[in-house]
Order: C-alpha cells, then structure tokens, then sequence
C-alpha cells in the first residue's frame, strides 16, 4: 500500500469524551469515528487490524473443527419468547417492530437462533459433535456506552455454539475451545490469562473468561503466580483466614463512637487494628408474594475486606435477588440511623449471614445498633448467637492463600475479551432442541457457547500495548507491519528509488508494509507511524544513501540503527522477525 | 475437508413458499434456514459461497484503488433527516428507538453515512479522488419478502462511495468501477451484460446495472446483438417506427364495438391490424395546492406496444408524481366509461401526450367517448389538434431499430446484481460535504455510488447454473471445486487409501476439495453432490481399483471417465481448469 492512495487520519487531539487511551488512540490514529453513541465506524487502518484479528480467529476455529456459518443481525422475537430471555433481558437488547408490527430484536448474542437451527439440522448422535460459530455484528443497547469499542453498542463477536450427545462429550468441546483461544490470544501478541468466571445472564454450570492483563482494565484477577490457579474476583474463593475461634478475651462493651460511621474511623478512634473491626451490611429481599413484609439480611465482613456482591446472590435466599436497606428499613429492623448497626441487639430479627472470616474472630467491633455507639469485645455465642449462615462473602485480597493450598494469591487488572460457557441444556430444554440417541430414543443436546470480541480486542490489544507517542502493535495484529519513509520523496530519485526497491522487495517477501509517499517532513511521518504503532520503521534519505545507509528502528526502539543499503530488505525483515 | 466433519444439510423436498429455482435449489442442498420472512441463516456451505464472492470483490474493489472501511447497521436518524430521506423513504426503511428514545435506522444503503465521513475527513484536493467501500449486512423491510436470497429482507451488500473535485474526475472514478465490475462478473464466471439504467431513488445523472442473464430475470434488458448497446428496457430508448406521417386516406367513422374494450377486441372485431390502433391510458396528476383540480392526462401509445411507466414519469408535468385516473374521473372528463375512451372529442380538456410513433400515425383507431363505440380512420390535424407533447413512451420491443443505427435490438431477461451511480452533488450537496480547491476555496464533492448484491449473486448464479439434478457452480463460486466420493470407505482399507491420497494431493495443490468420507452408498454421495453443485467429482471403488482405474466426471459431464490410479491427481486437476 502507498500511502498517498490510503487514507491516514491521524489527529493530534482526542475527543473529549475518550476517558480511557485506547479510546484516544485508536481516534487519533484514525482507526475509528464516533457515528452516534457507543456506535463507530471503522476507517481503513481501523478495519485492517479487525481482519487481522478475524483471520487469526476463523483459522484457529477451523483448526479446531468449528464451522463457520452466518445467523442474522434481525431475529424474530418468537425464538427468544421461547427461551424466556424475552422476558429477562434488560432494556440491552434493542427490540423493534417491523413495517406489518411484528417484533424482532437486534441480536446481542445468538443462543436461541443456533439452538433453533440444532432442533432442525440435528437428528442423530451419528451428526454429534458439532460446533458452529460466526462472525457478526452484535448490538446492545448499553444505559451508557463509553471507552470506545471497549463498551460500545454495535460491535463485532465471534460466538461459537458447541452440541454434544453427553456432558463428557461437551466438556471435550469445551476444552478444545479453551485450547483454541489459548492459541488465537498466544497468535495475537498478547499477555493473558484465562480464568475461572461466573456464569451471569448466558447461563450454565461454568465457565472461564480470558481476560488481556492492564492496569485500566475493569475487572479484577486472582491467580496463583505459582500455579495455574487463576479467577475473576467475582468468583475466586476466598479462605477463612483465622484458623480457630479463640475464646473471648475481653468483655463485651459499649463505646461512644461520634461521628464514626466507617469502620476506618472507628478504627483510628478506638485504636484498634481494622481487622478487628466487623463491617454490617443490611440487605432486603422483596416478598414472594405481594403484601408480605420485606425480609431484611445483615451480612458481616471484616472491615478490610470487601462485600463480593457476586457471591451474596449466590446464598440461598438471596439468589431470588436483592437490593440494599433502605435508611427506613434500617432504622426499622436495627432501632438505629444507618453507620452504627450491627448483629448484637437488633430491633426486630433479621437473618445473620458472616464470613467465613468473621465467623472465627473474637473480640470484635461492631456496630451497637445506636447512633454513635459500637461494641468492643463482641463474641460469637456469649454476646450474639452463632449466625444463621457462614459463607464465602467478601472479595479476595493480595497475599490470601490459594484455594489450591500452595502459596499466596495475587492481583491483577484485566479486559475481557472472551468467555467460554459450559451451558448444559439450558437452551436445549426451552426450545425442546433434542437428537436421536444410539437407542433411537430423544435426548437433549448439551450445548457450549464461546465467544471472542473481536473489536473489543482492537481497544484491549492498545492498553496493553502503547506509550506516551502512541500505540505499539504486536506485529500479527499490526494494521502494516512495517512503513517505509522516505525522506525527500518529492525531491531525490535516488530516495524514490531506494525507497521504492525495499518497499517492493519486503512486498514480495509477504510483508504487510505501506510506503509513506505523501513526501511530507520526517517529523509528520514518525509521528504518524508512532501514533498509529506501525512495530517497524526504516527510513531512507539522500544524506544516507550517500554513505551507504538506511534506518531501521523498532517501534520500541530507543533509537534507530544505521544500516547497509545493501542489507537493507534482509536487515528488515530481521528486525520484523524480532518484533513480538 | 472431511464430509463427516462438516453439516451436510440437503432435502429432498424444497419448501413450499420457495417460487423460483434458486431458492428451491438454496434450500435443499443445505446453503440457506428461513430465520423469518425474508431473513436466511446462511449455513456452512452457502457461508463458503458468500466467501468466495467477497474475496473477489475485495480483490477487484482494491485492485481499482478503493479503500475498504466499515459502517455500522444502525445509523442515526438525525443523517437521514439531513438528507431528506428520512421522509422520502418508505417502509422498506427499518425505523427503531433506542432505550433513551431516540431514532436509528437499520442501514438499507449508507450514501449519508458515508457523506457525513467524507465532510469530515476530507479537507483538501490533494486528498481526492477517493474511494471508499464496504462489505456489510442490509436491511430492507420489503412488504412482501420472496425469491429467497434474490428479494429478502436481510442481506449483505458491497456499497462503494467515490469523491472527487470535479465531474471529469467523477466520471473516471465511475469508468473504474465499471471496470472493476467487468473483471469481478468476469471472474464469477458469470454471463452478465452492463446495462444503461434508470437511476430511481438513490439519485443522481446516469447510471449502469450489471445484469446476469437468465431467463428467470424479473429485468428486462434491451440489447443489440452487433454492438456494444445495452439498456434497461426502463430506460432503452424506442424509435418512431413510422419515419413520416401520411396524409389521410379515408374519412372519420363513428363504428359500434359492442362490448370490446381492449384493443385487440376492437381489431379482430374491425378486422384491421393491430398496429393500425392507438391505446388510449387516462393519468391524473394531484393538484399543487390543496383545493384546485385533478389534473387528467390523455397518453397515447400504438395498441402493439406498452406504456413505460418510468419514461412517462420523466415527462414535465408528470415528474411530479402520477398515478392511473379513476373511473369517475374518467367518466367525468372523455364523458364515457372506460375502454372506449380516446383523443376525438373529450368532455373536458385533457392534456394529449403521443408516443414517437402515434404522431407519425395516420387513419388510426381510437376509442370514440361514447360506450361501444370507436373511431376509425382518425388523423392528427384533420379530425383533433396536432398532440400537446410527442416523447417516447413505449418500452422498446423485439426487433425495434437500435437507438445507435445499427440492427435491430433484441430482449432478453437479466437479474441485477450490481449498479454504478453518477450522483453528482446530491447527497454533497444535501450534507454541505466541500473541500478547498487549489484556490483555497470550498467546492461540492462530486460523488458516486457503487453497489453489488453479495448475497443475492448466489441465487442469480443459481438461476443460471442448475439443471435438474442441481446446482452447476462456476469453479470461483463453488463451495468445492472438487469432491473425492469412495464407495465403501467403511469396508475397503484400499480405497480409503486411494481416496485419502488423492485428497491430500489436491490440498497440497490448493484445490478446495472435500472428501466424502460418511460411508454413504454411492447413490446418496452423488445426489448430494449433484444438488450442491461441486464442479468436478472422483469416484474410488474396489472394483475399478482391480482394474487400476478411478472415475473423473464434470458436474455437466454426461458420463464418467475412467482414469488409471497413478493419472488420478494429474487428471482431477487438468478436468478442474477445464470447468468454467
């Protein structure tokens, strides 16, 4: 590619509205614009990385025997009645009506319509397995789109469906898709790490998320640096972290606390360390029928830990769904304002759930369920009863022990750019999907759904990949792999000539590179090159051609080195094969 | 590709609703699921199709120099409105709200989208000419959705949108893409002609379809054999067949005609010819300001021919928008029912519009005014004034001289599946999309538009590649090339062998084949491979491997041929470069 027959535009300021840096980059870079909210369009050098992310996805998935098929971006909104997703899909999925008034829904994901083409193309168990998958647009409606492709509305998905006559079967197709994005992100560049995740909305038994390591990423992973344990926060299991209950040391006591209502306060005010300290959380749950009262919960973590929200909805009785107290309800069930409550002496009685943590402290701080007032020396069973649950309630913390039993946890930031789902037959049973077994009578299929965002992928790969001049792309995923820039391109045969010979010759050779003919100043060139993160530069200029050189710099190069003319294409493609 | 790796999904019943050929042939051989009305998954086989296609229209799009970018399905309203096509586009334009109320479109084509980009991108002349594409998923809510892929709802689209200074250079953006859509129809191996056309709702000066010929075309294209012409009959021009007028021959007669209201009635009932007589058809224009009268127009056309609806469309006065006078108007104005109106006489002014060849007419028949009755031996000047308007409104029929003097013109039937727009300034125009000239001062892009049918090319290649059995793909279209068929891979180790070999060649010579390995008996293998339409098919059994041979036959072959063993690879490739 020439670069005066492309189109580069690059800008030297981001929009206003780009909070995170590869929202700002890949705009000044020119990769994408902003059509409407959370809706883009991708430019040339936006749409060439996408086909290199794609390409690189639809040969591992072939690789690993999935088929590629193309469901539709419009979906009769009868399937999804069936599936009752319908129903309990939020305002995400943008529904509409079409010019006779019949509902159809934009997809955000294809459960239903895969399910629907099962329950009709697959009869026997002699057709299983099969995995299809596509590549198409998705939309979802979010409340607020933001971070560029990273949260945008329309988007690119790679979802793939796997249909199994058992569930050892399915856990084979599972596997094998996890081996498959292992090697799709290991092709990218990129560094990983796949961990165990919930379920949420998809549905299923399990499932792992692979997840691009950044600091600006918005979810938390726990791994084991020492093994292969690895979980988003929301699921890693978090241990007891007091071996024993000791027996009560201290009596239990009441304290003025003006003012405190954070366990830190408290804390600094009682000089007591914080893990002493007990944090209340008041949580209701509405009435299964209408006109029963709201049941009230108080969950109990230690002060320096946090509430995993995740693992509170999990805890029967609270899986139905819940909410936090409101001011009335606290100061109805607890006697007291909000700041100073806690599980000894509760106005009414409400359902006592500790962590597992808490569970085996001893003289603890709580809330004294009286305004500016807290316990000290509170005991299980002398001051309180045991509570009504323990539980694994809070978030893993650094340095927690590995629930694999060697060595400490740690944490880290990551982007998610897939998710493998071990689903069962959840869609299978609501849309009646069964096949012929080997006995001839109807079983229901077993399904896996495995999805990659691919334009997501483009905004993760840049925070992982960039600095202060722009973004730094491993070389596969590389909208040019290498920019040739003559200096004086207008003025010097000689440079054309140079300029044009390498750029033919890496041509030749299969490299992806892109002649900077635009014969504009060096400084416009590098700047461009730079912020559009193109791994190899070399650049060639009269002053030295006449002593025999050209330079070759890697994008993550200090600076540039002086090399042969002669060598120039070898020296190149040398310093590409060394790039990531 | 292994058959037992892959979905296999013929029928052998086509469904109910599929009319035409090519959605009966989709069907059954596994390529396309009705989802909903007009809406198709595109299953496995039919995705490599769609495949095949984009690849060379990718190839071709940037061998022309086009830029391949992405826009997205959803686009805000607020573009549309700028347009003014947000009123003037009918229901076929998907209208939805998103969750904060706001109005989006489902993209049925992206000339605003694309305008919009172009005013922000392109500041300078030394940026143009450029030419942006891409390959994208359509909506258009067609009232009644059938023919499969040829008229669905969903579908996917190449649009392409140039921009350049001037007309001069807009006109050779446009020869660009002409050529390019030559080379692509050419690779496709398709037998396809590009036609002059109408230009119709997207607008703009001149426009070219490219039509694939096929009996079961819902075009009509109008050709000369002996040279390059060829037009829509929309817009084909048709010639005055009487070069000049004669003077009467006999005087004016009221003649009864009891009952005979088409013209062919009135001729045999005359006994006179049928080009002897003048069709008469009442148009009414609605008036400009609310409260003034219908306006009522008389077009005359020879009763051996059509009227054009479009060319009476581009008539001043008509341009506005027409419709056919309804039966009181015409009571009211001609003073008679309909079928036996006509020019003599009216009971109202009309206005009289002849055909080219009406005006050269003389003792001509014509409806009389009064029921049951015509006028024969009618002449312009002598028994009514000399027409308001002569303009060709006829479509042009067989044998009709060729507009460029040479020969007679033919008809055959064509399907669109591309269409190169000269637009001008419309939609530049419309979005204030201007660069600064070489002077510094802001001009009008000059744009043109550029669309191929991706999705719907399949059903048109059908239409003219099939024959009973199935499906006959050209070699570049076909989801194979070849398909290797062993009879008894189940029982025969040699033939699994043989079969094995020869496919493993065939990769290894880049050929796109699949080896029939579901141990299917021969007769389900070939009626399979039939209906899909695979170009070249080998067949490996034991008993021609006893006699060293294996059988080479082309999808058109009449038979097979026998080829020895050690001749299978050499012999499988030399029939494939035969097979268009």
């Amino acid at each position: 590619m020439r670069a005066s027959q492309f189109h580069i535009g690059t800008l030297k300021e981001a929009p206003s509205d780009a909070e995170i840096v590869s929202h700002q980059l890949m705009t000044r870079a020119g990769m994408i614009r902003k059509l409407a909210g959370g809706i883009y369009n991708y430019m040339p050098i936006g749409l060439r990385v996408i086909r290199k992310v794609e390409a690189i996805i639809r040969e591992e998935m072939n690789r690993a025997g999935a088929l590629e098929l193309l469901m539709p971006v419009v979906q009769p909104a009868e399937l999804w009645m069936e599936s009752g997703r319908w129903e309990q899909y939020g305002p995400e999925l943008l529904r509409m009506k079409d010019r006779h008034g019949r509902d159809f829904v934009l997809q955000p994901t294809s459960e239903e319509v895969i399910t629907d083409i099962a329950r009709n193309e697959i009869h026997s168990w002699r057709q299983l397995p099969k995995n299809f998958y596509h590549i198409q647009t998705k939309f979802r409606d979010e409340r607020r789109p933001r971070f560029g492709v990273m949260r945008g509305r329309e988007f690119t998905m790679k979802d793939a469906y796997s249909f199994d006559r058992d569930e050892a079967g399915a856990q084979k197709s599972y596997d094998a898709m996890y081996d498959a994005y292992m090697r799709i992100f290991t092709r990218m560049g990129l560094t990983f790490r796949a961990v165990a995740a919930d379920t949420g909305s998809i549905g299923g038994t399990r499932s792992h998320e692979f997840q691009v390591i950044a600091d600006t990423g918005e979810d938390l992973i726990v791994y084991n640096p020492a093994t292969q344990y690895a979980a988003n926060i929301e699921l890693a299991e978090a241990p007891c972290l007091v071996a024993q209950r000791a027996a009560p040391g201290r009596a239990l006591e009441k304290t003025p606390t003006p003012g405190a209502t954070k366990c830190e306060a408290v804390a600094q005010m009682l000089g007591l360390p914080l893990a002493s300290h007990v944090k209340s959380l008041a949580l209701a749950v509405e009435p299964e029928e209408p006109g029963k009262p709201v049941q009230i919960w108080l969950l109990l973590v230690r002060a320096d830990h946090e509430l995993n929200e995740i693992k509170a909805g999990k805890i029967p009785g609270l899986d139905r769904g819940y909410r936090f107290a409101t001011d009335a309800e606290i100061v109805e069930h607890f006697g007291c304002v909000p700041g100073f409550i806690g599980p000894v002496g509760t106005a009414k009685p409400v359902k006592v759930v500790a962590d597992r943590t808490v569970a085996n402290l001893h003289d603890f701080v709580t809330g004294a369920n009286q305004a500016d007032h807290h316990y000290v020396g509170v005991n299980w069973g002398r001051d309180l009863p045991e509570p009504d649950l323990v539980a694994d309630l809070r978030n893993v913390v650094d340095g927690d022990p590995s629930p694999d039993g060697s060595g400490p946890l740690a944490i880290q930031r990551g982007i998610e750019v897939g998710h493998v789902f071990f689903l069962g037959t959840k869609y299978s049973e609501a849309l009646k999907a069964t096949y012929l077994d080997e006995t001839g009578k109807p079983a229901l299929l077993q399904m896996g759904c495995y999805g990659i965002g691919v334009t997501r992928l483009l905004g993760a790969a840049i925070e992982q990949h960039h600095d202060g001049r722009g973004i730094i792309w491993p070389r596969a995923l590389a909208p040019f792999e290498v920019v040739v820039c003559p200096v004086g391109w207008g003025k010097s045969e000689a440079v054309r000539e140079a300029a044009t010979k390498l750029y033919e010759g890496l041509k030749e050779a299969g490299v992806d590179a892109i002649l900077d003919d635009r014969d504009e100043r060096p400084g416009v060139m590098f700047a461009d090159w730079e912020l559009i993160g193109v791994p190899v530069r070399v650049t060639i200029g009269d002053r030295g051609l006449k002593e025999g050189q050209i330079e070759l710099q890697g994008r993550r190069d200090e600076a540039a080195a002086k090399i042969p003319v002669g060598e120039a294409l070898a020296a190149t493609l040398a310093r590409l094969a060394q790039a990531n």
